[in-house]
């Protein structure tokens, strides 16, 4: 008789988050007629009442204390707000109007009533800002701060025109919404210890960065004005960092990406802090992660899309940072050649 | 100069999640045209499309490790289908329709991939079973696993069909469906060690007791039925324990319930479990929590409800367990008279 070999376990951090959203995909979810878009975008979209034309998004972004925030990089109040925000933007990224929020919280039974409150009257604020209407949630014990908000929205159009991620294809231009790699950074001095990096850079470029960390700004208007107006436009919003949401926009197409390196828009406070800590600030705005930004592609061009901006008072800067072409994702560096970025992803379970 | 006396901060302990819930509803969530319901009902419902007749119920509870179970008390698939039927109870406690889910879930970095794709498998089937697509979600990385789903339903039906809590009135009759206490012993049973009171209740009652707590059903065709049938219907399901949940509804309807405690429907097996431990059976029905039965409360007598039950073939039972009259709760013996009966509620905070 031979001895068998015991096969050592799969672990979560071995496949990462975007390997088990693959499993998802591939076997656990369930299609059905009323549901127009499942797992792998922003948002879910389900048709509802069943079968009417009216387009329901969906969607749940968790924020866990250790994973997420401590209680060192963010306030109740912050906390909040950023709550809303992030769940907010992925209504965004599918073009789509956010209408109702609930919100399932988890809580320390030591917890100061106080600060909970101010949690709370932060996400009623923002609600309020963004239009939502607050309705209801469930509140429980947890050993670690839990924030659990589920967000409704509506988008006014027929399904075809949905900013789906698998609409990337050959001959659009890449482009992304403000800056990126600044919450990475304002996180960084939140953890450095004072005397640090901290005292390094401008109070006011200290004090952005940390802001962009602290309180994501999601580009609803922005999302809402391209879906509207382009009929050809992948979207997904910057939760992760810009590197992997390129490579997740072009597995949905089944198409390459060209980013032009030199092109990403990064802030004159990330150009300082990179100078203060010795860090890149290239890769800092690849690998950051929780920009909020918007990342889309159309064939359009970026005058006209400027103007689009322009036209509508749009004030966010929108930067062209690649094209669509060949199978791959390719970074290229000033000269056109393609380097092998050797950047991490921000992922939730390998690192 | 007089010196200020620091005051000690209110801690969440304090006043627990019904205190806290309080708090919410007075001043802390917003109101809005479309919102029919808040806070303060087992699901919110709002008009969706804004305008529109159509009703949308969303409700939310977590599952939280270390608060809601362990893994000595719950396997990936129990939990994967309590998950989804503690939020169908409450869709079904609204009288409604469970349409589609998203789940935020949070686990270990060093979770099982396998175990994972349990959970999600059970989800599926139980989302398959209660006809609910699951759309969405969000996998994060927690210290202690977290599942967080958001289930939607529809209300078919005008929005004073609801059957709130706030309904409740003189001269209804307070009915429970199936029998109560029985998952608080099921929980007990499950850490008790082995060896102990495990083996000394007949293997049948044991593994009976332990479903109930393991793999609630939700009473979900009992509470369309229901709503559809009577047009003075307050209903909640028994999430919390019966006596908090007389509470709530009490408080809602502003008017008060005799309850007769030699009525609450009480099964074999928890008598069973009872004789072994030398529990009592009427307080771990009032007290136990968890049963996810439905108590709600019509001017219709008991041998209408009944028939209503048998007409459409559901073989639930149902008792009548006491009236609504006066201004407050009383809990009425055998003999008619108001006890004072001390047990702890099941509270998420103060315990």
């Amino acid at each position: 008789m031979s001895k068998r070999r015991t096969r050592r376990p799969l672990l979560l951090e071995a496949i990462g988050e975007s390997g088990w959203l693959e499993r998802l995909g591939r076997s656990l979810i369930g299609r059905a007629r009323d549901v127009v878009v499942g797992f792998g975008d922003d948002a879910a979209c389900v048709t509802l009442p069943p079968g009417s034309r009216g387009l329901l998004l969906v969607t749940t972004d968790l924020l866990i204390e250790g994973t997420h925030f401590t209680w060192r990089t963010a306030t109740p109040a912050t906390l909040g707000e950023k709550a809303v925000a992030v769940n907010v933007s992925d209504i965004a990224a599918m073009g789509g109007r956010p209408t109702a929020m609930v919100v399932g919280l988890g809580a320390p039974a030591d917890f100061e009533v106080a600060r909970l409150e101010v949690v709370f009257r932060a996400m009623q604020k923002a609600c309020r800002r963004w239009g939502i209407v607050l309705v209801g949630g469930d509140t429980v014990r947890s050993e670690r701060f839990v924030l659990a908000p589920t967000l409704l929205g509506e988008f006014d159009g027929p399904a075809d025109r949905l900013p789906l991620r698998s609409r990337l294809k050959e001959r659009q231009f890449l482009y992304v919404t403000g800056t990126v790699g600044d919450a990475a950074a304002g996180m960084e001095l939140l953890l450095a210890r004072k005397g640090a990096t901290a005292l390094r850079i401008a109070e006011p470029y200290r004090r952005r960065l940390i802001e962009r960390h602290r309180r994501p700004q999601p580009r609803l208007a922005e999302g809402q004005l391209l879906a509207g107006h382009f009929d050809d436009l992948p979207m997904i919003d910057l939760s992760d960092d810009l590197r992997k949401s390129v490579g997740l926009m072009s597995q949905a197409g089944g198409v390459g990406v060209a980013v032009q390196l030199d092109r990403l828009p990064i802030s004159t406070a990330l150009w300082r802090f990179c100078q203060a800590t010795g860090r890149d600030a290239v890769e800092m705005a690849l690998c950051g992660g929780e920009d909020y930004e918007l990342l889309f592609a159309t064939a359009a061009e970026l005058a006209v899309v400027r103007g689009l901006f322009r036209r509508n008072g749009i004030k966010t800067p929108v930067e062209m940072i690649g094209r669509v072409e060949g199978r791959a994702v390719r970074w290229l560096d000033k000269s056109g050649r393609a380097i092998d970025f050797r950047g991490r992803p921000f992922e939730h379970f390998s690192h």
